[in-house]
């Protein structure tokens, strides 16, 4: 099994997760959870790009050198946590 | 001494912290941390603020009764937490 693979596996059995999104830099899906239809994956996509974009650059402004490696969004009953791999 | 003095000072003595700012959704600085310089202060303020507003409309975009309560950014060497007040 690839390191994706049980990286995706270890998420997928912890309590709470709801689902996962894997995406790249343009909003692109390119993997989801099982249960997570393509339409839900690619808002999820297409927020988080955004976001990310947005925040890349705050990173940015705060400390030129800084390079953005993790985010978490935390909603009243969601939290979404978002991981950058390398560009 | 208020509640916002105990949570500043135990803020404070957390290991890692570097500084606060404590500011309204407009950006003004209301508080700071006592060596970190206004100027300092403002970036940071002025750089959430724009964040804020962009994750606050992700979580609406997912989720139209979703309201942000908490953002965490994790850059190579510094991390943000960002807590909002009620509106």
């Amino acid at each position: 099994m690839s390191e994706v693979e049980e990286t995706l596996e270890r998420i997928k059995v912890q309590p709470g997760v709801e689902g996962y999104v894997i995406c790249d830099m343009e909003g692109q899906v390119l993997r989801r959870f099982p249960t997570m239809s393509q339409e839900t994956a690619e808002i999820y996509a297409e927020a988080m790009r955004h976001l990310a974009l947005k925040a890349r650059g705050v990173v940015r402004d705060v400390n030129p050198k800084g390079e953005l490696k993790y985010m978490r969004i935390r909603a009243k009953r969601h939290e979404v946590l978002v991981a950058f791999g390398e560009e």
